[in-house]
């Protein structure tokens, strides 16, 4: 078992994207990983481009200490599937909306139609932000503080959501 | 803190679906927790017909030890996303194809497509047996005992793959 | 029942969406009704971000003297259907065509396909204009000076495309 | 106005279908209707095979004393729309998955997008159940003996469901 | 039966939409029938909005001497397929890709999957151009002087690709 | 000019399909023909099969005596597009949902989106009875008796929803 | 470089698929090979079951005497797409309509979108046949007596469109 | 057989597109044809507006020495499958997302769909580069050299994936 200050230092999340094209969207789940101070580690795996690199990525993600993958890929999205074929790690897909796309359904489905025996936990398209708030929530099952930091995070969420309403009541039609 | 003791007697995965009618396709997430000795608790909780029973289901959740959160529905299916609204837990959801859905996309759509800020875990049409896998895995992340069982368990179905091989193999065309 | 004095005063129809950029689209709803001179409340209810406000808002509805609901939704919109749920009134949903949405088609579903026993009013994609004048169209059930006005709006609707005919005939080609 | 004996007398909701063999799924709504002691019509109008049949159904639905109408067709699905055109009354349109449809898409998208100007208040596939509750909803908006019914019938949904959640809780896994 | 005079002096094909956003499509009918000399009318119908001039339209249409019908719409596009159910004319039908539509879907469905029993004789999303070329193969059925200006037209449209063919080969990569 | 009697004798509908299959969906095309009196012929082309027999098919087709062409076909269904390509002739294209197909959307569209110079007249899903009519409809232009006949064969359909009225006008639900 | 003997002994194309059951699908291609008497071989491997068999099967292909790889798969078809990914190899896909599919959708998406740089020769839906006939014609871009039989091969399926007509120009309707 | 100096010199992959409008993405399959120094033609054959000059085009294409085909087209696009019914050459097909397209799906479907017994290779939307690394493929499959240079091309994409790699893990979040 780790102490904290290995915790500290070690990346627990990985996220991974099939392109460069990607980071755009995919660094939406590393600022909510930061907010949440959980180290994490963000690179480039292609399924198709670098084949051995994505297997070598998988086969060693939990023996480096990472405990949740997070994978994003456009078009025919392979990356998050075969890495939840190799890592006993959850694996969280995000579909991406890429320029090959066929307004999204091929990433989509290509991620989310996983055979029974490996899951991926596939969140709605360009998701990246939700892909980051799902690791937390799965970091959070054993970890009290973390699970209070989550329901400070909704309150926050909530309380620009009033601000919101304020402004709207205030409005004239 | 739960004790080893009350870990194996309350239930850590909560698995419920909208419908009566969802129970052939969510018992296979149950059979997969059995399989891996995960306490779990299965029901009925209706977002459409029982909503305040799903509030109070997923407000409570966390409260009384559940660590994830498998749902099931079909059509417009917002059981997962409703849940995931109130409960900070991880939650899996399951699109199911019901007799009323229209082949199916209804059901994913209505569980994928979640906004910001409120994650759902899909996984694929009927795939609740994924769904109790990711759950397994979740709960693995901090449990390396569990991590080898589900490594194990991975050894069997490519065992069985090994098996249907050796039979295609002997096969005449 | 209510006084005459009343119905001026009170709103009968509440018009909800689950996010401000909605305002756009629903304020189409609360031109029409202003059209009309029907009291309504405009607000922002969402779904997933504040499920105990919606929760609430749906309760009290028709004991505040609401007698029709339109709610708005994109994505994944749990909105419509979740308020149908909880209050018995009748509920008019528009599916809106958001920045997340896949071309409209997860609002439209998510909407639409609710299960028997829960029946949500859904509209075209973003036709909040539409929803306003369905509620109008379900207060005049029972209101004959309405479903005067309604005839003559939709007099006036006809003369603009007598005028749209006139500048087409005159159009060479 | 109409006295309470005319009203017992004559139907104030109409049903109509495109065909005999939308006979099966439009009868749910008839059975609603019954069950809350609505006094209905229900026929065969088609907007395609008798196009002034139609006409003359929607222009004069009104002045006979209905309130509502219920109107269902598959494939390129033009009744609802085009009643909805002629006739100031409420229009609820069921899509019909007829054996010519292209698994309803082609009757739901006939029906729910109305442009700007003439609502139909589309009901999910086949849920002529829905429609038929949706036009009680409608009713009761002036009638709050017809809410109270409403308000037990969903009790009684609620009810069946505690009847399933029972049996599920005893089942073995 | 007409005379040559009368043939000329009226018009043959009606050219008619539901709106006059529709123009902009429309008028590639009108140029097409302009260039091959063919008379006819070009005006708004809008089944929704002014169901009975569409009646009306529709009813008169082959006793004052049209012989074809083209008839555009968006959305649920019931236009053309409520024209070829009071008119013995054959309609062509041009789904519109409007502001309201879903990628077209919605007007391609509604205007395609007409009952067995009455057809529109249907193009592709946007073809107005088409419709008009169908509308001169239909009128060239028993004009063979039609028939050979088809024919050269034909012949020209060749002539560009030839043109097209040299532009390319001529090109470098 | 023909006389009367080379009209009785010689074909002027080509129903063609793509292969032996078809023949159960396109001999509806021919009852129909059949039924208002109109010569034909039935065989099949394949355009990927026999692609030269097509092309020979398209190009004498006029020359024959042939004033119409019907043709079906399903999957990547190119055998309207083509011979509407090689022959001045109308083209009908029947989309049909061959075991092949992916619900019947590729036949359609590779029937339907024919490119701007070369219109298909394309009618529903395994609408073959719908283009044996629109064949009548285009041989009826100059042919007052056949424009009487089809009028004749209106009434009767409508007879027969008359009788379907009755019918459900007795049944009690 | 092979002699004739080797080529003779040692298989050509590699046939894969990811599960025992499609290879009622899948054989469709080894009985064209057969047929062709091209050397063959046919086996179970699965991207997602056994990804690191996978990974060895591509590395190997060439080396081993592979000049063309078919794969099929369902679902989230990673396997093609990882083969050519991995291979220098030309790899057809076969998209397979298994239980688990959307109509075969995901399956379609999941082979045909891939990323430039990794190409996946797809075929129609549940097409092996096809995809046989395709290896066919790769292999017989060098080889004339292949390329012979494949055009006699093409002549007896032409011979039995023309049985088949003879057999429809004998029906009555 | 060919000498290697008839290889050099005449073209042995056919670049043909159904519109001049598709040499924007159609270039991109000769530019890899020119990197692997591969000769090849490039022109426009219109199955639609020149189906003569298609016919004779897949007629002679073996003939004088081409060895495969790249046929790209949107819409109904059927220039690649009635190539691959007269020709005996393998035939790529790439679908274009034309302006007259539904989103790419109807190319696609033309494209892909092909019955058994005349197969396209079908590759991405749009993917002219993947066409034109196919062609090579199964070019090299009897010329190592070529062979050699694939890998040689993808060890360079993969540096370039390096590249982006380095690029990433120096940027911050």
């Amino acid at each position: 078992m780790e102490t904290p200050v290995d915790y500290i230092r070690k990346p627990v999340v990985g996220i991974i994207m099939g392109s460069k094209s990607d980071v755009e969207i995919m660094k939406e789940a590393a600022l909510i990983l930061k907010h949440f101070n959980i180290p994490y580690e963000i690179t480039i795996v292609s399924a198709h481009r670098t084949p051995l690199r994505m297997v070598g990525y998988a086969q060693i993600a939990h023996g480096k200490g990472l405990k949740v993958i997070i994978a994003g890929a456009g078009g025919a999205a392979h990356l998050p599937g075969m890495v939840a074929a190799i890592s006993p790690l959850p694996v969280i897909g995000v579909p991406i909306k890429s320029s090959n796309s066929i307004d999204g359904w091929d990433s989509i489905l290509s991620i989310l139609q996983m055979p029974n025996g490996v899951p991926v936990a596939t969140v709605a398209l360009n998701a990246a932000k939700n892909a980051g708030l799902l690791a937390v929530q799965m970091l959070a099952i054993q970890d009290t503080d973390l699970l209070d930091k989550l329901q400070e995070y909704r309150e926050q969420v909530q309380q620009e959501v009033e601000n919101d309403i304020k402004r709207i009541n205030e409005t004239k039609f």
